[in-house]
């Protein structure tokens, strides 16, 4: 559990043990997936990249119409709170937007009171490499304005990582209703071909992570369709995200050896400080 | 807000007062939409179609690996509960499970309790004729297996029907990513060509709803592709999900003139007791 007994939980303003933090069972957050969500690095007491994140959540909270309770200040000083109360230096914020309480329904209440939480967990170093699957069982959905933002509608992920566990894998890659390649379940997908990292656009279903964007505005990686082949014929595989830059030593049972010098290009965007 | 000041909730086997009902903040249905849920008419006393509706939950939560912590009996058990405890009648009550709280990340986690909600609200009857648009920002993924489970996954109908609102219109019939039309943001479409309702088949991404199941059984409606053309040379058309049966009169603003006889038709199985 990411909260444990004597975790504090930052929520609408108020720093609580998380045993007394309280959701409503009319949240449309619960209730509907009605809501946003982001996942910031903190490295040495420092949450990593708070900038891209607030800017990608509020993105997301404009595309729904839900207006964030606090502004960028409020959220900051709420992140240096809750590490204190949570005695964290190495460490994982999340942060989720919700349009708050309602009646029953899909249209949303004109008067909603948005919901807003931070949760921290202790940083725990993922093991390096992993192996994953194309996943069969669902596809990402590059018709709709959810892949642009980082919603609470995580079922699909999910789907596809219970797959890639009962396959023998660790992760997923999730193709588009095209069949082109998106991203993974919890990260964007970089390949290496001809000695360049190239990722999916997000016109084909990937999520413009915060990680993503520095490596293509740090002219480490490119945007490029990418087929299944692509990645059967791949000289390297990672998957990036605000966390880590995972290597992908297997896909499909089919091994795959990047060249290390490669992944330290990667990584390097990923450790570079603000 | 559905739940009042002195409303009752029944949540894992305790009958609260709305007030004291928690959610934890950890719970992945908020966290992640890890979950399911099921919309029941309560007409006179008694919760209509439970057999079905139950039904659609365990198949949702047994796709998604979330095992209901109570078995039939005792959810019917807990209906009536809440219905008494509420002092309700004609009522509406809605059934949420969710895999229950876990640690950060996608990977459901292995020792989960799964969450159970009963709230209820009174029933409003909603007016009988309602104006439509088709949507354009976002398309149902009929390569989802969500498609056929009732999730709380529910943001692209939200965008949908906020949509709707802001083009003046009531409800949006969302199309698939092919195309053919899939549905309403909460309920199935029936569409009335040479004097028969027609509605879209699973594979085009209706929600088999439990309204739906029975119009079919009953003989009352057909499944057949249907195109965006189709609806705007509709003979009739209507919204059917468990709560009722709506004419839809207007179209991307064209009028639609639905003959009575043939909503009646509908009408007749919804209000068909069990």
């Amino acid at each position: 559990m990411s909260e444990g007994r004597d975790s504090c939980i930052w929520l609408n303003g108020a720093l609580l043990p998380a045993r007394l933090a309280r959701i409503d069972p009319s949240d449309r957050g619960l209730a509907l997936g009605d809501g946003l969500f982001e996942t910031i690095r903190v490295a040495g007491g420092v949450p990593q990249q708070v900038r891209h994140h607030l800017a990608r959540l509020r993105r997301g909270a404009e595309q729904l119409g839900i207006i964030p309770p606090f502004d960028d200040a409020e959220i900051l000083a709420a992140f240096t709170q809750t590490l204190a109360a949570n005695a964290l230096n190495d460490a994982v914020l999340r942060l989720t937007l919700t349009r708050g309480v309602g009646p029953r329904g899909v249209a949303p209440p004109a008067d909603a009171r948005p919901t807003l939480l931070i949760t921290a967990a202790a940083w725990v170093a993922p093991s390096h490499a992993l192996s994953a699957i194309i996943c069969q069982s669902t596809r990402r959905n590059e018709f709709s304005p959810l892949v642009a933002i980082k919603s609470l509608n995580y079922l699909d992920n999910i789907i596809a990582r219970r797959e890639a566990l009962r396959r023998g894998a660790e992760d997923a890659i999730l193709l588009n209703t095209q069949g082109h390649v998106a991203e993974a379940t919890a990260a964007n997908l970089f390949l290496l071909k001809n000695g360049k990292w190239l990722t999916p656009p997000v016109t084909d279903g990937a999520l413009p992570g915060v990680f993503r964007a520095r490596a293509l505005a740090g002219n480490a990686a490119c945007e490029a369709r990418i087929s299944p082949d692509d990645l059967r014929a791949a000289e390297g595989l990672c998957f990036g995200n605000a966390l880590s830059v995972l290597c992908v030593s297997r896909l499909d049972g089919q091994e795959i050896q990047t060249d290390p010098a490669a992944i330290t290009e990667l990584r390097a965007i990923l450790d570079a400080k603000d």
